[in-house]
Formats: structure tokens, sequence, C-alpha cells
């Protein structure tokens, strides 16, 4: 509800926002004038040291086209290109690491990464990342797109959309269910299949593990819903948790269907304001299968 | 075959090694008389930084029973004290970090951190880490391991035990065999499953991206087994060599059954030179089960 309502608000009064006429020549909207709009319209002081900057291309190529999605990976970069965008504005790194560093790679040669950066450059794609500023919106513009995915907002607790008390079920048909919803191949589960819950909390992503074990601390949470942690911090804690006789669980989406909604979001958010081209969300494809 | 020498010879030799004797009063082997005895017989220079060190307990308690395992978990815990053994060595963290430190979680007053102590307390266990030393010695002890487990002996390049070359077989075909074979619910996969197969690398455990990179960057290599990797690294960079339409894939074991099976060595070599008290491996088991 306080989504949906701040969205609104939002577009309300982005529909009248002066910045939209006055940054663009017509037909000549920049990738870095885009930019300059996301950051006039998201409601956050931008932070000094950030991600969100360009990772490729020229930011002052003309915009034919615009492309949200959770991680700008090859295949995504190809169906933008086939699509006609240009400016390509994802979440996640494009080159491998947090801070998009390719000087290590470069100097090896690296053939999948050369690549890349070659149908980058032919087709003269820009790729901005929009991670820090997109969750430090309130609310966190990623949480609201995966509430909103999960069909949760009725059950979110009014003071914190990271927690939520759902229907008493199990914790192998919420596991399924959410599977299903969201149209994850491979959902992984930590703790007792027939374990009844109804507390829920939602790390989308990879917040580490002090966050992640601060949300299983908490009498209020009986599983965590999360992106990906790694097996001997968080996995080994909600294992050992379960052992011990707790009423604890992990449900553990993988990284990109964690957070995938809310560059969806992400995109209907950008149309209040950027009106002069098209602006589509692509999904990246989850990565895993599992072996049979 | 490597592997098969050299643990003959160090058999051989440790059944004659004059530490057995030396060190241990009768019935009165003490943890931390075991762990001299590791440091005698590994091989290994022992090094200055290493997170090969006690983690819990009193190094001087009498051993009734030694447990080797892949990460000393509540559950693992739990069958050892139940078997009688009281000295535990873990290649992995038994306090949710690397380096063991529990400082922050004790402030927070952590439940799953002191139920684990208070099991550990209650039972007289003392836990001891083997993972640097354990990797360190030629062959490496957890390649070697899994080696054996996979079955590959055979398939290994004679001058790096992390290359193999298999009977041509299908991307699919090659995952389905080695879940069955180490018995993983939850092996994911990364490339197209009628991709032709036969070159491959075993980097078990979480050795980090550049490591992994460089065996996928190798033209001997189409296919990186691996631990664990996180999702905006290794796995979109797998995901793209693939989208690239590079004859490359990954197969994601999980950390604990991508190395268990060298924890399993551990205790047979072990046995080479403790006779004293029982010695045995405890499976850990994989912490995950797949949503239906």
């Amino acid at each position: 509800m306080i989504r949906t309502l701040i969205s609104s608000l939002s577009l309300g009064a982005l529909l009248y926002a002066p910045c939209i006429a006055q940054d663009a020549t017509a037909g000549r909207l920049t990738a870095r004038q885009v930019i300059e709009r996301i950051q006039k319209n998201v409601g956050v002081t931008w932070h000094s040291q950030t991600v969100d900057t360009f990772k490729a291309g020229d930011p002052d190529t003309p915009v034919t086209g615009i492309a949200t999605t959770m991680m700008a990976t090859y295949d995504v970069l190809e169906r933008a290109a086939a699509a006609g965008d240009n400016l390509i504005i994802t979440h996640e790194p494009v080159f491998y690491n947090h801070l998009d560093q390719t000087a290590g790679m470069a100097k090896e040669n690296d053939a999948v990464l050369a690549a890349k950066q070659a149908f980058i450059e032919k087709h003269h794609l820009v790729i901005w990342r929009f991670h820090d500023e997109w969750h430090a919106r309130t609310p966190d513009g990623i949480q609201t797109g995966m509430i909103r995915a999960l069909g949760w907002e009725k059950f979110q607790n009014p003071h914190d959309d990271h927690l939520f008390v759902i229907p008493e079920t199990t914790l192998d048909q919420l596991a399924s269910n959410i599977k299903e919803r969201l149209g994850i191949r491979t959902l992984r589960v930590v703790g007792d299949p027939n374990l009844r819950v109804t507390k829920l909390a939602l790390n989308p992503g990879y917040p580490g593990f002090p966050a992640e074990r601060h949300m299983l601390q908490r009498d209020d949470v009986e599983v965590l819903v999360m992106g990906e942690g790694l097996e001997w911090e968080t996995i080994e804690y909600g294992a050992d948790a379960s052992a011990e006789g707790k009423h604890k669980a992990l449900v553990i989406l993988g990284h990109i269907p964690s957070e995938q909604s809310g560059m969806k979001d992400c995109a209907e958010w950008l149309k209040g304001f950027i009106t002069e081209v098209p602006v589509q969300f692509i999904a990246t494809a989850e990565p895993f299968w599992p072996a049979k």
C-alpha cells in the first residue's frame, strides 16, 4: 500500500515536471540526459560513493530506446539491440565484478569480456547501472517490485517492508508457491519441509550474512526468503538453526529471480518521465537449470 | 595414480614413524598431540598465517575418538558426540565465517551460536580446522578425494590434477552422472544442455572468480565443475560465455558436495598414524533440498 501511494504521487508529480521538456532536443535525448532525469526524479540524495555510473558506451549517444534489466548479460544485450534499445539500465554488474573493473581481465585477453565489449561497441550501446540509488529510494524500488510480484502486499508489516505474516502453510508448500509464482527453475530450501510457517522476511539479492542473520534472529521471522548467500555463512547458520530445533528456515531464490521484478517496476517508473523514446523491461534469464 | 603412490608411501613410512609412541601417554592422547602429529606427517611447511587452528574446546582434552568432516554443522556435532568422538576435524568453519570469529554474534546474543557453543561445552568437544594445509599437500588432499569419488583418476591430466579428458558426452548427461555419483540433491548447471563435452576442469569449494575464469579461459577446458561462486561473478561469466556461442559451461555442485570426499580421505590418512583411538569420517549433509 505504501508503495502504491508513493508511486502514484511520483507519477502524478512527474507528469508535470518541467525537466521533461528542458533537457532534450527533440529526437536527441542522450543517455546522459536520461540519467540526469533519473537523478532528479528518484527522490534520493545521490551518494558520493556509488556504483551507479556509466559502465560502457558514450553517455552522449542519442537514445533510441531504453531497456531496464536485472543483469546486463550478453543475452540481454542481444535482445535489447534487436529491439532497438541502445540504453541499458542494469541493476547488477556488466563485467563480472561489483565495480565493473575490466583492466585485470583485459590484460589476460579474456575472450568472454572481449566479445561482450565488441558487441557493445558494434551496436553503440550505453550501459548504466542503477543499484544503490534504486535501493535507497523510499520505498526501496527492488523490494517494492518483488512484493508485488509475490503478491504479498496484503501480508506486509505496515512498519517494515521486509516483514510479512502469511496464512499458515508448510515450508515445502511455501517454497513451491514462490517457485511457481516467480518461475524459478532452481529454488533451493534449507530446513524441515513440514515446518508450519507464517512469519516471513524478504531479503532479495546479496545483503550479506550480518543482515541475513539479523532477520533470522527476530522472533517474528521464521523463514528468510533470500537471493544468494555463502554456504559457510548464512547457509550453515540456517542449517544449524534448523538442526537445533529452532523454528527457522531459508528459501533461496537465486540472485536474479530475487530482484528481477524490481527492475520491471523501474521501467514503469521511467515511463512517467521519459516519453520521447520507448522504455521496456527485458527479463534476465535465470542462469541455472537443475541436473536431472 | 600419483595420489595412490604417495598415499602408500606415506602410510608405509608412518607405520614406522617414531612419533606415534612418543607423544601420548597410553589412553591420554590429547587433541593437541593429534594435531602435532598431523603437522609432522602432512609434509607441508606450516603457514604462519593459516585458519588451521583450534576453534572450540580445550586442546588438552584427552581424545576418545576423532571425526573428520567437511563442515562442523550442529548436525555433524550431534552425530560425532553420539558416536563418542570428541575431536572434530573440520574443513570448513564452525561459526559461520572464514575466521570463526564469534565476538560480533555473541554481542548480539545470537541464539544459534549460543546453542552450538553450549552443545560443544556440554559434550567437551574440541574442534580443529584442517583447510589450508590439507589443500597445500601434494597432491591436494581435497582434490584427490574428489577425483576418487568421481572416478576420474583414469581421465586425469598427468601434469595437472585439475584437468580431465572424459569420453564425449552431453552437458546434460555429465551433470546427471555427477549428481548421481555424488548423491547431490540440488546440482545446478549453466550452459547448453546438448553441448557435447569432453574437456573438464575440477575446482572444488570456493576458489574465487579469478581462479575460476582462468580455468574457463583455457582451450583445454569446456566445462568447469565447481563448488560455489557468486552470481554476478563466475555465474554471469559462464552464462555470457555460453550466450556468446563459446564451447563453455558450468556444473555447480554446491560447496559441501564439491569437497566432502577430501575429508573422507583425510580420515583414512589419519588412521595411518593415529592408532590409539577410533577415527571416522562423518559426512556433512547437503544443506539444500529443491523446491518442487
